[in-house]
């Protein structure tokens, strides 16, 4: 199936504990695209970046099969760029530099052979921009599925409700499930949520894992202890792009299959932290996912006699 | 199997964001034996109390299948007393007072029919007290659980590394497996923790569940979401008693064995937290607890064809 992915192509520096690399490939469209490739290669990126994004890892995307005619290319100005820095537990983090460049104009329009696409990953981006996207498809897609953050509640909550009543799946962390419903109880939160749209919500929790809520069943997938943690930017993004990237392929909404797809965005996020920006994401083979969705399963397999 | 269990009878007075429990019935101990009656009834326990603690509550005890003959009754004293605060998140909380009262004279002998006992559960305290306990075995048990916190890593590290050498389960909560390994990676820690005696090291991580670490094996447990949580104190004593009494149950100390028992651990602590004290705990039936477990299972449950 046709997937269709809006949100940042970008730089990144990013210090941890453990090291440092400056102006590295980033952005959330980036790592869902990369961690989607795996999965199909009928990938539609809608974007924009400043003509110093390098035309080798335009070109590396698309031998990915990620079709870039959505992506705008500003010539005479500069990507967007984040710098931030982790704190020890590699989790918080402070953001140094937020330089917005190109995105500051980011209005995408998408091309005529986009508008038919049938799986839909909103990264995280204003949510004006979110509802210009759905607005633009022909037809209705198969599934829509929104990330977010704690910012666009706190400056732009009505667009946000706004986009939630035309989004299939919503992926926040727990905090951001707690801020928007008002709702301590993530069980209770989740209802609440559910009623302003989508029929199933992730909740990501980093290093505890993450929940899927859908009407009154729960799934968890766990995240994978780690002994090296290298960095983790991208992981959340990684994990959409695995998780969209398995529904575009499989092609099947139901909750059997979302927890499926739920293991295997963990599965990619997981690769994802134990580098800087894309070096190990770049370099999976299946194989290696298939080792891994074996170690998410023996790590949460019980069976007690009745 | 014989189980025997250590630790303090007490009275707690809390106060949560939604309620207020004065001078209720509490300690590690209790906990412990409660949730394990539902899975043994043949319990030997350790302890001390003062002539304020209801006879009423040891009768029902001894009517679950748990042995007084070692809680020493203290007739002239007061049993130990613990009140505590919880924040917002009813996960921390401040200690608003502390009255040892007969738990500073706690010298545990253990009567005659207690010493081939062959599962051993250790809850918190002074590890002095822990490594006494063992030494008044007369035979090697089939398997030592044992609990502690932060606290005796602070003030008595030498004794808890001592009588970690004879441990087989430890159980701590994240933030103490790194402060026990100095690492910050569980998996690092959970080798290096290993290395000091225990084979298996459960990292109790509340309401993100528990993870279990074995040589190289690591299994996750989750927690369930709850809509309402009224008092999370016990939860990690309730999860002991629970994993120690289906052990003792099943007589298997295997590594499948012990995923099962650290579900059975959770599914009572998911029951502990849902009331003040052991109001939830007490009144549970086997269907309650067949029940939960199959939530657990469709929690986690996933399967992925090849």
């Amino acid at each position: 199936m046709s997937l269709l992915t809006v949100g940042t192509v970008a730089f990144d520096s990013i210090e941890t504990p453990y090291g440092k690399a400056e102006k590295v490939i980033g952005g959330a469209c980036t790592y869902i695209s990369w961690a989607a490739s795996y999965f199909t290669d009928n990938i539609k990126l809608v974007s924009i970046v400043g003509g110093d994004f390098p035309a080798d890892e335009l070109r590396q995307m698309e031998q990915r099969g990620v079709n870039l005619e959505g992506l705008k290319i500003v010539n005479d100005k500069k990507s967007f760029y984040w710098s931030g820095k982790y704190h020890d537990n590699m989790i918080s983090r402070d953001t140094l530099v937020t330089e917005l460049n190109v995105l500051a104009d980011f209005d995408p329009v998408l091309p005529e052979a986009y508008r038919d696409s049938e799986y839909i990953m909103l990264g995280n981006l204003t949510p004006a921009i979110q509802i210009s996207v759905l607005d633009q498809l022909r037809s209705k897609p198969k599934l829509v599925v929104l990330d977010t953050m704690n910012f666009w509640m706190d400056v732009a909550m009505d667009d946000l409700k706004k986009v939630l009543t035309r989004v299939d799946v919503l992926t926040i962390n727990d905090e951001e499930a707690r801020q928007l419903s008002g709702e301590y109880s993530l069980v209770k939160a989740a209802e609440i949520i559910q009623n302003m749209g989508p029929r199933y919500l992730i909740v990501k929790k980093g290093e505890h894992g993450a929940l899927l809520f859908h009407k009154s069943q729960i799934f968890f997938a766990p995240a994978l202890p780690l002994a090296f943690v290298e960095d983790p930017t991208g992981a959340g993004d990684t994990f959409a792009g695995g998780f969209i990237g398995y529904l575009a392929k499989t092609d099947d909404t139901g909750f059997e299959n979302i927890k499926r797809a739920i293991i295997m965005g963990s599965v990619m996020a997981s690769y994802c932290v134990e580098a800087f920006s894309l070096d190990k994401l770049k370099s999976l083979s299946q194989n290696d996912i298939a080792e891994r969705t074996d170690a998410f399963r023996k790590m949460v397999h019980f069976d007690i006699p009745g």
